[in-house]
């Protein structure tokens, strides 16, 4: 069956796999929708979107993004209110940020157009899929990679922007412990690590295992020359609070300039909340942590939205965080999702409709 | 049709292409042989390889290939002597360095005779497609990426190695002009730099790119913490003659440790050659430009063997380098790669013969 929405053209599943999914007990991001969105880059240009059945992606074996890392990717959510209406989140901001994303990994730009259309009409294709249990979503994973061919290390001349969609669960549940790395890296100076890029992730995967062995659920990263400054928690910005101030890492080569991460800064200069963007050292938090000044730590990102941090590591030594009563965390946490899930209002004007 | 090879399945390709290449005009790493050898990773082992007909690999829209960018893969080439011997150089120690890059990568370590008798069948079958025209040979692409699902930024349960080849001629021809980078930067302290995993070379397009637009061929990566340091070329090792005395950087973290990196060196000082491993600075590369001792600089890699500089940019400023009539560049690419098709004596052991 082929229809069109937004001008772009709708193969429809045959059957939906909707009702064999256990809406009650979602995990993160691993039962997809029926449909997904694709777009293929070829002969120097995008082609038309089209939305088609889940289905499997086929390759040639000396596709560029089995060699190359030439992968990029965002994460959204889309939020079902009291009377069935979905929303999405600063969606252009994810666009935006896909194309800072695509430049330097030399990926060719992503029209605006394509993005947004090509998401709304999915997005209202697979209404039904945005669960409404407490703290879940449906997780929307837009990523373009290089399907073009070649074993000579070059960008490809071809590649798939592709959306696909994940009821999803909370992400992490709890207060994590965290290690703060002295030893490996995340990001070098003039390298993607302000990108979404697939290789940035990679090389997390081994850190955090070592961590995950003594006891650790995620890293802090530090900058990669003198291990001294927090740059990110995990795959997710990191914020503290000293005091009652906050403060978090100015954006810079290394970080990612997450959606979270700056709606959180502007929800709590809103909340009169004291907040500070600049280099935040480990000496001050460790000193922090010792006088009893440090009062939080919490990572923030589309997946987990604040993920609290209840004690973390650092040579050798564990800090327990108190446990707040009224955190910046929680009532971050309400205000942002309250907003997400057309609860309160949105001065900020950062929600979109979809239907 | 199946076979077995070295206990590994044969399931030969109903007909060949080979008829159809030009073995005279060969580019490098664009056609692909009759076979492919594949070995799947599921349920905690790698199962036992085997060879089926060249095809596309066909994987779910959610395979953490397309989303975290966890890939390694190896660059090696076969040699087909006068007497149509076909000849590996130094394979073992692909393996070794494509499980150092798995263990940084989070990926489970491949058995060192499920990679060697895996290639060694895999050639056997198809060694008609090594070409024999001069500076050709069999390029030869081991890989291993994740083919295990879903959303959570964690390593995969599943991957798959793959180990592909294709008929080449020269990578580079001629001698390039590269340019030191001051801005952009190839790997982080800590980081996987010293891997060879796909997201280190995707990282590299755009700047590259950015070079190419001022007339450069490559970059020549420098340390991204001064910038006052050289660590590779391109894709590849870096040496620098100054007076008499070769010189290249140690490596570590950042730095890839070449096959053709230790080979050189190696025949460096077998010919006498006085050699030097400790980091090279950029002053150091300007200055000796500007009095006349720098005789020579070249990449090295599998791919381009020897790949000599013609003249570099800094700072605005172009400098040439001079052109010698009996290099170190030229003698050390004919000692290494008479060794290779085995037109010499082979004093080092590096030779490893297929059939």
């Amino acid at each position: 069956m082929e229809a069109v929405m937004n001008n772009i053209s709708v193969e429809k599943a045959k059957t939906s796999k909707i009702h064999e999914v256990d809406f009650e007990n979602l995990s993160f991001g691993s039962i997809y929708t029926d449909h997904m969105l694709v777009c293929d880059y070829v002969d120097g240009e995008w082609k038309t979107p089209k939305i088609v059945p889940y289905q499997p992606i086929t390759l040639d074996p000396s596709a560029k993004i089995f060699h190359y890392g030439q992968s990029i990717f965002e994460g959204m959510k889309a939020y079902k209110d009291d009377n069935e209406k979905i929303w999405l989140f600063r969606p252009l901001e994810n666009h935006k940020r896909l194309n800072k994303s695509a430049k330097r990994l030399a990926i060719p730009q992503l029209p605006e157009a394509y993005f947004m259309e090509g998401l709304t009409a999915l997005l209202q294709l697979e209404k039904d899929w945005v669960p409404t249990t407490p703290g879940s979503s449906l997780y929307i994973r837009p990523f373009i990679f290089a399907s073009g061919t070649g074993f000579h290390a070059s960008p490809a001349n071809a590649y798939k922007f592709i959306i696909a969609c994940a009821p999803s669960g909370t992400y992490f549940s709890g207060s994590v412990k965290v290690l703060i790395e002295e030893t490996y890296s995340r990001a070098a100076n003039g390298g993607v690590g302000y990108a979404k890029a697939g290789g940035n992730y990679a090389g997390q995967f081994y850190p955090t295992q070592l961590a995950a062995e003594k006891g650790y659920q995620q890293v802090i990263w530090t900058d990669d020359n003198t291990h001294e400054f927090i740059e990110e928690a995990g795959a997710m910005n990191v914020f503290v609070r000293i005091g009652d101030t906050l403060l978090t890492a100015p954006t810079n080569d290394r970080i990612l300039d997450g959606i979270t991460r700056k709606s959180i800064l502007d929800i709590a200069k809103d909340e009169g909340i004291k907040t500070e963007v600049r280099k935040v050292s480990v000496h001050e938090i460790v000193e922090a942590a010792k006088n009893g000044s440090l009062k939080e730590m919490f990572g923030a990102g589309t997946a987990a939205v604040v993920s609290p941090i209840g004690a973390f590591g650092y040579k050798g030594e564990d800090y327990e965080l108190p446990e707040l009563k009224d955190s910046f965390a929680s009532r971050l946490k309400k205000r942002i999702t309250d907003i997400q899930y057309n609860r309160a209002e949105d001065k900020f004007g950062w929600r979109y409709p979809v239907s």
